[in-house]
């Protein structure tokens, strides 16, 4: 097992990666401050890890909420059905919640603890590829509304994130692939070398070897946690862990959110996001195909859904990163090197929207 | 006008106490850091003071939301219209919202700012005594439950309250009674002297001397911050202002959210918290009474709504004070002096809760 550490102002936390975690259980007591418990998880990842957390949190009684599982659950009526479950189970202000599940589960969930009774402590623990790499570090929270993705939300972060390598064993592909995008963003956006460990190692990762796995993760949540000690609240470099986000979000929207998965928008997107950056002379062509490719070798989506190109600006421009009205883009100066621009002629934004245009 | 400030480790705010400042409109555009403003109020407030703060804020183009009347709407589907509405109007993560109205509005818009894309600033414009004296102060915000009120909020600290005691003029006798508890509380809970004062001043009060009123609310907000300040997250001594709210609540929740205001469930809840301490033997028969005739001639309620004692037990148990499955009192010593515990008897209780049983 490794340890990281996220170190903020308001006290840090450990993020703990290992294989057999969850049955051990001296990891998922040790956050513990009160003497009550609740757990909340779905429908899909329960039956395969909830007896591991109530069997070893039986001493603080826990609660147990079982969602749907699904993005639609993202909702503030789901945070307005775990309260009211809480209530009955007579929860207090010194419950700790735990999410079990993916980021859908940990972004409800780390919510639902942000204004629980105003505040109680929460624990991450991501059984997803995706929730591993990316939600369950950095303390973002929230639902959605039915006009934006993640627009009702908090910062609010974990006592601990707690990741068991080995429920990755029950992820089906696609979930696996919706990961492999968020971990192909760190080496975008910041770590040319990671990527060319990525490009070596890709089938090692899609046959799930363990130890590739394991790595992958830990240097992801490195990344982000440098990431996020730097700029917890987003006012700067935070904002370039958004690649392949505006357009990825976008996608999600204008789709329905649930149809393609969280990963698959953002892969697409980051292949537009490149794409764009090569269109302004940003970025070489090889490079930009040179990310493609690794994007098509984790069985991710390459292409946008043919919406229509104002569909587009429309969901892009309400965006949270959107700012005055003007679109903020995440762009590639180089494979490994990101950087924030509202300065992105509208003739380039169209092309991208509307290749066959 | 007197300007108090309340500071705290994340920066502080300045408490403006005046008539005539929603007029000048100076200082509603001094807190505003971005280029964009929105306003929530209701349909009572909107006619009465909307017009002053859309003509002080019109450089911003204030986006205006205009709430239906009452505490059922402190729920997370105003939460949902707001954020619906402010997205509709392109409000980004520069927008600074104004809560001009009530309790219930600044709980909600706290809300809502403190949430919208992960948090916005807000500006407090409390136009009624309740929340001239108490809501607009100390960033409690937040929303109710159908299992319990204010259960779903955070601590979201406003960047300025700007109380304009003119609006008072324009107050139901009923509104002005129920701020009048509050005020009567701080007295009760830690100012011996102001308790004595408000005996010699509240004809005044309930005539409406604007000399009177000003100070009552400048004292009570003095007395509110200073608090806040000593214990911004209720760890521990911000715990007395709840003095009459666990029997409060508990009315209010029986009775139906909105049916007693809640000033009136406070100052029934205050006496019995009075008789408590009296039974308990902690406070003189006399100051107990003197209390009572004291709220009795702020035209409140000294009498709880006959509740089963057992559905009192109930509301209470889910009181957010409530620790461990106990519940949490605040009593007198003296009057002046509170105290906080949690072994209370239950015959004692029983005696309160059912006084003719």
């Amino acid at each position: 097992m490794s340890t990281l550490t996220l170190d903020l102002p308001d006290g840090g936390y450990p993020i703990h990666i290992g294989t057999g975690l969850l049955p051990s259980g001296d990891l998922l007591r040790a956050p513990v401050a009160g003497d009550r418990v609740a757990i909340i998880t779905n429908e899909i990842v329960a039956p395969l890890y909830l007896a591991h957390l109530t069997l070893a949190l039986a001493p603080y009684d826990p609660a147990v909420v079982i969602l749907p599982d699904g993005e639609t659950q993202k909702a503030l009526s789901t945070i307005d059905h775990i309260t009211g479950a809480l209530l009955a189970a007579r929860c207090d202000r010194a419950t700790t919640l735990f999410a079990l599940g993916g980021g859908v589960v940990g972004d409800i969930t780390g919510f639902a603890a942000a204004v629980y009774q105003r505040g109680v402590p929460f624990v991450q623990v991501p059984t997803t590829l995706l929730s591993q790499v990316d939600s369950s570090v950095g303390g973002k929270t929230g639902v959605n509304h039915a006009l934006g993705k993640n627009m009702i939300g908090c910062f609010y972060q974990p006592k601990a994130v707690i990741i068991d390598t080995a429920t990755l064993a029950t992820l089906p592909d696609r979930e696996l692939s919706a990961g492999l995008a968020e971990v192909i963003k760190y080496g975008a956006i910041g770590n040319r070398a990671f990527l060319e460990w990525l490009e070596r190692n890709m089938e090692a990762l899609l046959r799930r070897d363990p130890d590739a796995l394991a790595y992958a993760i830990e240097v992801s949540c490195r990344d982000k946690a440098r990431v996020v000690m730097a700029d917890e609240r987003e006012a700067g470099v935070r904002a370039l862990l958004n690649f392949g986000h505006t357009f990825g979000h976008a996608i999600e929207g204008g789709m329905g959110y649930g149809c393609w998965l969280h990963g698959e928008a953002v892969a697409a997107g980051m292949v537009m996001a490149a794409q764009l950056s090569q269109r302004l002379g940003w970025l070489a062509a090889a490079d930009a195909e040179r990310l493609r490719v690794l994007i098509a070798r984790a069985g991710l989506p390459t292409r946008a859904p043919a919406l229509a190109p104002q569909r587009y600006r429309e969901l892009m421009a309400v965006d949270k990163k959107a700012a005055h009205g003007r679109i903020r883009f995440v762009l590639l100066r180089a494979l490994g090197e990101a950087f924030l621009t509202d300065d992105v002629p509208e003739d380039a934004l169209m092309a991208i929207l509307d290749p066959g245009g």
